[in-house]
């Protein structure tokens, strides 16, 4: 638990060695002060947990999960069809696997109807837009968090004009 | 526009040959009594149309946005862009390439970081899902919703004990 | 339940529509004589159903359990996660995938280490391997079975020639 | 502005990090004596600045622009169908997708019938011959330039065949 | 040949069969009222006859070459090599190779530093990608077809707009 | 040879540059006390050992066949025909194929009808897991090692919980 | 046998489905008057009469073998393996897989340094050029039959100048 | 030229930087005793070159053509279509296209119906299997080479129980 206040945003990995690729995550959500939890679960290694996990996710006042997990990634799937939350899923590029995350993003992305799974890019930029899809979830019922998200918006595009003064 | 209530969810297409598939998404809404409305837009043939309806979008109290696009997918990424809202992406198999979809789902998936757009499974099972988490989004925030989320998961699994008894 | 001998595997799919596949391991384990059960659930959406089942296999005295699922094939991972017994993982060409069972097969075959599943080839020939695998596990202890397999190591070899004659 | 005579050539990029691999494009152009700018914008990040780059090249006397863009790279598209200009699309590898460029080759090729993208081979070969592409289309109209380009044609051959010697 | 006046397009294929595929070029370049020829020449079947064309073209008054070609599709290059004209490839999904276009695409695209080739989406829409970038091409010299192509753009808009209402 | 008692796994390996690798494999069936051997054959350069190896393996009381493979990886195929043992096969991402792997995937799982082989993932992890689907074979027959599958099962969820405690 | 000379071209396949395309081979053997012999073998079903057939072929005046296989297509390398004759292998478009010979075609080509295949083109392209090239090394002892080739690639090149008259 | 004695086997590169995998190639010709040639031209910066080299090869008392090249690698199949001789493809993987040699191999090996070229594995094994390959159709006329090449396939299964023993 990374904040006092109830966390609504939980960031879940299937291993430790995923912590420094979903931080990035994390570290958007700070920014938009939303507060949040890092939670550590196996789809595979640990299914008890993940289930426990998942069934109690809404009940703690969790909003959104987001998933990052590698290989054949089956941890937001197996999460979303015990949740009525919506999840996302972040498909890691696994040190252990060398197809480069792209048998991650079809068993995240490819989920069959019925249980939905809102999937991001491989990786870094993946888990930071999975944290920004969160917060535009969550800004939907929240006007100061949709000021910062429009407020986000228009900073992209003036870090643009800058950078050309500096090419 | 398919109902008189105001749409919560806006389900855009790139173009008309795009509707049987992105069908199954409507449907899906009218089984949950979710307002929505139909879109047609092109990223590249209709661009200022694309901007202005991704612009007006939450003023109207749209909540989210469904967008189906095949080949080189642009127009969910072009409208996330344009609009704090959420925004869903299904990758469509367009007869016009026969790359079966994978064209349209890099396309779609692979957003770089900062503007998130959430994608579904290639075809008619990522239209199903993608108003599946449109459901989830809003019953953040509707207690009714969020029964009928919980009755829909409850209904798959008694639906396959049923298919069990068939078999 | 297909036999009155208890069954020693238990074919698993996740629809219904992957009957028409999945009966080719049964008519290779009825072919060895090979008591068998069909078994319907999915990994999604009857999560609770699927642990329940792979929970009581190995005390029901199934000793190989094969697993066919299509698109995000999350099943036989989800199951090889609750059993201690070998798990077959056949990877399906769904009707709702345009992406020919590929996505199927890194879901099925890039398990993280730690919790195995073998597997077989893409759709009806992985099914009837599958079947194969499973009577070669279990002529590991039966030496009649065994047998059976040198037979039919040997019926094929002969086939190839009748075939030559006729060519 | 890297010429004071007018710009007939515009390198576009989606990031400052794209700069190394679109000089390539730039020391093409400059070879050949031909005015050219750099421009940063973003498809995703700065959608209107991207709008009103497109919509004013022409006007401002630009022939031909060359875009380079990563991952979903929409950019090439985005400006396409916004001016009425040959656009020449340079998919980048970059490094903040594990894909090795391939998502921003199909993002950039597979564009639907309407409005044509030019792409290029991934990467720094691509930048080079974006330039060498819109030198060609430039020299339709200069002879000067259209003897460049033969004499940039001999040089290779000469150039393999001193290779042969020092070999 | 098409057009009394002299060709300024040609459309090449490397086989009569590619014909109902790249008549979608053709029917392009009448429609905007440019004068075009059909050739036949293969990069393997008949090398010479090939390299005659290249060398040829634009001494002939070809201002720009469309080539389609499948497989292996090394006829594009192959022409772009001897001629100082921008040549558009357009990679075909042809009836002889199973890969759906796909080898022709990496063929075409993945040109080395030196020789251009502006290559298209795969198959029909490519076809008729490549006539319109011929057309913004030529239009850089040609105010009456530059004024032909804003209003194509805008017709495109347009239509959707049109379309919108009947869905 | 690793062990006095009689191997019942016999891990195959076509090249010795691969025993970095499978080692993975030998240290999971030490950890499970199973005695094992390692054997240096290959499909290519060493048919006739090969032949000799999987025809006499079942005879000298091998109960299951690893074999790890890189490239155009026919070892375990080769091996499975020869022998009614179970034959786990392990696609190597090869040092001398750019391919990472994948043509190694392709050529281990997409056995055909008749002669099944057990594909795990690329790599390390599917060493490990190939060692760990032997054990659960020989654990049908094997009470004590039932209860090391259960343990090892048991432990790797402890982990997680112990690792949630130091993230 | 189809000819009373002896077989200088044997082309060898894995199963009498793969007759249709093979013959693609025969044929041209035909048109060039080269004997040659169909077999039919395969590397899992039949390894022993695989292994006579290699081991053999050279013996009996066979001066090149052509191997047709699908899937994981070990065919030709198991064969290559057990003779010093030059092998060519043709990837097949096997109807039991829906990778569209894409596995064939690795397990065909990636063969490791030291037992070399010639791999051609999936399916009915590359039976066509397995002849062509068995043609050509014929034809480099037999000045007849080198004329017959540059015959074949003349004729080739006047196809095209024909096929254009009708176009 | 590397030998006195007229070269037989031509080595055929598209660039200097290809000379470190094809000198695989002339070291394993070396070996065999083979006189051969290295010889630098490209598909298309020196197109002439190239048609000259085909055109003459077999005329020089070549005997058999190994081409090395890399990306949209054409070479191989220009030269094929320009000389009766047996010509063998080696893809590369470039350093300047991050797609691991897989478009040089699909430019290589799909190749249409009429012009073969017998493609190799990607890389320094290509290179290598493609000399074996050449040595093994010159054998067919030399009975000290069919010994050689005899004694190359015995001695790499001899290296095999020899390294078995220090495992």
């Amino acid at each position: 638990m990374k904040e006092k206040r109830e966390a609504l945003v939980s960031i879940v990995m299937g291993s430790d060695s995923d912590l420094p690729i979903m931080k990035e995550a994390a570290s958007i959500l700070e920014e938009f002060n939303v507060p949040h939890e890092l939670f550590l679960t196996s789809a595979h290694r640990s299914p008890e947990r993940t289930s426990l996990f998942a069934g109690k996710a809404a009940g703690r006042g969790i909003k959104v999960i987001i998933v990052g997990a590698g290989m054949a990634a089956h941890l937001a799937g197996v999460i979303a069809s015990q949740t009525p939350l919506p999840v996302i899923g972040v498909p890691l590029d696994s040190s252990a696997s060398p197809l480069q995350g792209f048998d991650a993003l079809l068993s995240t992305v490819q989920m069959p109807g019925g249980v939905p799974v809102a999937a991001m890019a491989i990786g870094k930029a993946g888990a930071k837009n999975a944290a920004l899809m969160a917060v535009r979830i969550l800004a939907l019922d929240d006007k100061g968090l949709r000021r910062a998200v429009d407020g986000y918006i228009e900073k992209m595009a003036e870090d643009i004009e800058e950078k050309q003064q500096r090419l």
